[in-house]
């Protein structure tokens, strides 16, 4: 059987094998703490989910608009516009099954092939695969640990400019580090996309998600409205990930190419779906907010436990639901170099499950320091902190 | 702003602009009597809601696998099994969000550019925009007016072989025509494959949208089932459309590429939704029969008001919810040879919408017929009659 070329340039997410693995070990009789996966074990608000039902009872089941329900369309750029400070209505809005289908038809819509694309690494593996994929260049920057969080490094960023770079992939509120940008690293990207040209994808899936503070879009930078998408997604505000929920956000040229996409790739989002999604914005926010209030006990439940243990040194990012921490005195003190010999050990020694650097990116050369990323979003305080004080016994033993 | 150069070759469903105009006639304040769509005015069977809605309180709202839910690719592999005399396993089966989903990525997994792929013209518009986006060439097969059914019209499709044939769409039960291929033709169909070492997308959306008779899938022909993946859509027999959820069904060397294609673009299809669908295969039946009686009393009342009028003649096929009406005579008799103009006249002189011809792939040279497709899943008996009513005095007059 011959499969087609392109085939061969399809990543994927390696952090499946991980869940596969921890699944394993626990049919075998095994305890297995999940620290692994970026998924919430919250249920969705009420809100959403009676606003869906409502939908069904009211026949709502027939396709809709490719680019998404009116309604919805309209509440989603009134929120943004406001949370972004600017003018977004709804022409600017296209409603995806996800979060994840903004990658993927940004990349069709902006890149040639040929073209070269900045993309973070470590970062979610889906940028390198769908830049490849599609026939660009992945063109990796990386992130250097400062004193309270990681800043983007730019000269990894000057080192990657050439004449063929078309496109910046942001992930601010970042997916794996929970790096967020300072304005004046905002502004001196925002000067390097000004100069060089560039369209901007801005993967804001964690915009919403932050314990104190507010976040910046890098929307609100002069000129980037105009040549920057935002992904939205319903999923983790709204603890939805399963539903399938999101949203394409930017300029009306490049939203109604991603809305003839959607008319060729699956016609249309769910149609009740996005009733709920529009009672879940405009409806009570309180479980919302339960939500995050929940996920703040756990990361400092996490980032304690993990700052305990000797060899193991973490950032208490205010957003995201991710920790990043730095284990290269641990793996060295524990003799594991290789990271998923790491990970194994640390797996069937304690059933503490993660991912670690290698699951975001292809490695850098010569990169200084060793990380792994706790997920805390599917794992309850008392799980959390047993499962961590086992993983302390094993590292420091 | 430059958008990407693969988007010049993106095409669209046009029949989205009749349901505009139609949307724009009515809201003048006119009546219209909506042919045009093939969506269903039906509710979806209560044991498929009831399935969703108890999935959604037993939290089966998070993330799953890529492919899909084990129970739901169990199940649907033995219905499968069953109707199709094939022995699908889970493995053959990966879940998508609809039944359009399969038709890019069987050619993102099967074609390279360059590849020729023979698609039937009249047929549904996407599998030519898909073959063109992605880099290859389109190559139309047509069908002729028999005695009482369309048939595979073999002359352009052996024009159309060329040493670069690659793959064949087939859509029996075929939208926009009604068309169902008798065994001959699949005979001499699969021996084409055969000789020629095709792949095949067998797009069968309508397999369970019949009348009489019974479905045979291409899959049943010697060597077929290993060489073909089937399009299958929860959209129609469930009356779904909305809520998004189908099948690329195959062999598993395809299909697990087409998983990977999954992880890349959505992660998975709605949760809460699939356990909705394993409920619908595994209930009673008794709703899911009650909607094709329904159709079958619309095709009845839509034939029968057609065929009553002079200058159309239409076929009464055993599937499909489409009729594709000869109206060669009754254009000319109105003076009105251009399709557009046609269709508009009808439209604002009797509300009818419908769409026709040229909503179905690029127009061929020198077809001696034409022809217009009426949809009878979204409209109701008495408004057919009463609309196909209209239509006749305009017709006539």
């Amino acid at each position: 059987m011959r499969i087609a070329d392109r085939i061969s340039n399809l990543g994927t997410e390696t952090a499946f094998a991980v869940s596969a693995e921890a699944a394993t070990f626990a049919a075998q009789g095994n305890r297995v703490f999940p620290f692994h996966l970026g998924d919430i074990n919250l249920p969705t608000p009420s809100t959403v989910v009676d606003g869906a039902q409502k939908a069904i009872a009211d026949g709502k089941t027939g396709y809709c608009p490719n680019a998404g329900i009116p309604q919805l369309r309209e509440a989603l750029a009134a929120d943004l516009a406001a949370s972004h400070n600017t003018p977004y209505e709804a022409e600017n809005i296209v409603v995806q099954p996800g979060g994840k289908p903004t990658i993927g038809k940004f990349i069709l819509t902006m890149m040639n092939p040929g073209d070269e694309v900045l993309y973070p690494n470590p970062g979610y593996p889906i940028y390198e695969s769908q830049i490849e994929f599609n026939g660009g260049k992945a063109v990796p920057y990386g992130y250097v640990e400062g004193d309270a969080n990681f800043a983007i490094d730019f000269d990894t960023i000057e080192r990657g400019l050439t004449d063929k770079t078309r496109l910046l992939i942001l992930n601010d509120l970042q997916n794996p580090m929970g790096a967020e940008s300072s304005p004046e690293e905002l502004e001196r990207l925002a000067q390097l996309v000004r100069d060089r040209n560039l369209y901007v994808l801005a993967d804001e899936a964690y915009f919403d998600m932050r314990y104190a503070g507010k976040s910046t879009s890098f929307v609100e930078q002069p000129g980037m409205a105009e040549r920057t998408v935002v992904l939205y997604t319903f999923s983790k505000k709204f603890a939805m990930t399963g539903w399938r929920l999101g949203a394409s956000v930017g300029p009306k040229e490049i939203v109604d190419v991603i809305a003839k996409i959607n008319v060729n790739d699956e016609s249309c989002s769910n149609h009740f779906i996005q009733y709920g999604a529009l009672a879940g914005l405009e409806g009570d926010q309180s479980e919302v907010q339960a939500i995050l209030n929940t996920l703040e006990a756990r990361r400092d439940a996490t980032a304690a436990g993990l700052n305990a243990i000797e060899g193991i040194d973490t950032f208490i990012p205010n957003a995201t639901f991710y920790l990043f921490p730095n284990v290269t005195n641990l793996m060295e003190a524990k003799g594991l170099n290789d990271y998923e010999e790491f990970r194994r050990a640390a797996l069937h020694a304690t059933g503490v499950s993660f991912t670690n650097r290698l699951h975001f990116g292809r490695e850098q050369p010569n990169e200084p320091n060793k990380y792994i990323r706790f997920a805390y979003s599917g794992i309850d305080v008392p799980d959390i902190e047993e499962g961590l004080g086992l993983f302390k016994e094993w590292a420091e033993s």
